[in-house]
């Protein structure tokens, strides 16, 4: 079971909101059209098989919700701070 | 903009279910693992791309919830009916 | 049946090649990764059923091969000039 | 660099054809309509990820050819029968 991550490896994700009961993180991201939502999307779904960790979701035309945390440890865990870096690398 | 659709032609829709203020229809679906819900969800994406007509729609792993209305309409129309038979067509 | 598109519009499409027989063009791509290469063809996918004109196409890792034709007119139609100025757009 | 896989080990794989030199093995997919087929390549796009092992392949409406081999041991090693294998039981 992958150990909780600090308060500072988290904080460092400048990109991404931590809920008040601090288990998830948030980032909401816009696109021009579905298209380009979509092919994104696409993208975050390789890093997720890739690294077996998968996001909580959501997608309304051009936007897009990814919420992470680690069901099993209850929190955020390095497997939440290595997906949330790749998903950020994909838009740099 | 497309005409609200008649309660008789939403409730054909057997595998939907329509939320109280009648805007909406939804279903929930759930696959074997990530894998078989995101084949599933890029053959969503492609229908509603071809019917220009988007779904709001989140994953969690092999579940996928879709919700569908036709926001100009502020309501259900054909729009939303076709998308859900075209749904309902991929997992007969 | 669509009609078989003049020289000039096809000579207009400078990132396609023509093949010999003249009933072809042919465009490639190189990305950074398969991410990359992916998140495009997803694109194109949605693109080609949404206009209901498909690519001869293929992939290896970072590649693409994107080969464009109407087989029912037995070369390059209006079809052709659109899907391939729509991919076009997508790199623009 | 992964060992060349033993001969009894690729024949095994019924579904696949070897080359006459020896170094790929090739299956063809026939599908209803290129969503039904592009659903599946999608599924293989994850497993190639996931594996880091990616197919040359190609795709034409409803029908895609995948041909596997390692090109760094130049040849057919663990890696393909492990992709086929589980091509395969995509399909199963």
């Amino acid at each position: 079971m992958p150990k909780i991550s600090s308060d500072a490896d988290i904080a460092a994700l400048t990109h991404w909101t931590r809920s008040d009961d601090g288990i998830w993180i948030r980032r909401s991201f816009r696109f021009r059209d579905f298209s380009e939502a979509w092919g994104f999307m696409t993208r975050v779904a390789l890093l997720a098989e890739r690294m077996d960790h998968h996001p909580n979701w959501s997608n309304v035309w051009n936007t897009v919700e990814i919420a992470l945390s680690t069901h099993d440890s209850g929190g955020l865990t390095a497997k939440d701070v290595a997906l949330a870096k790749a998903i950020d690398a994909l838009l740099a």
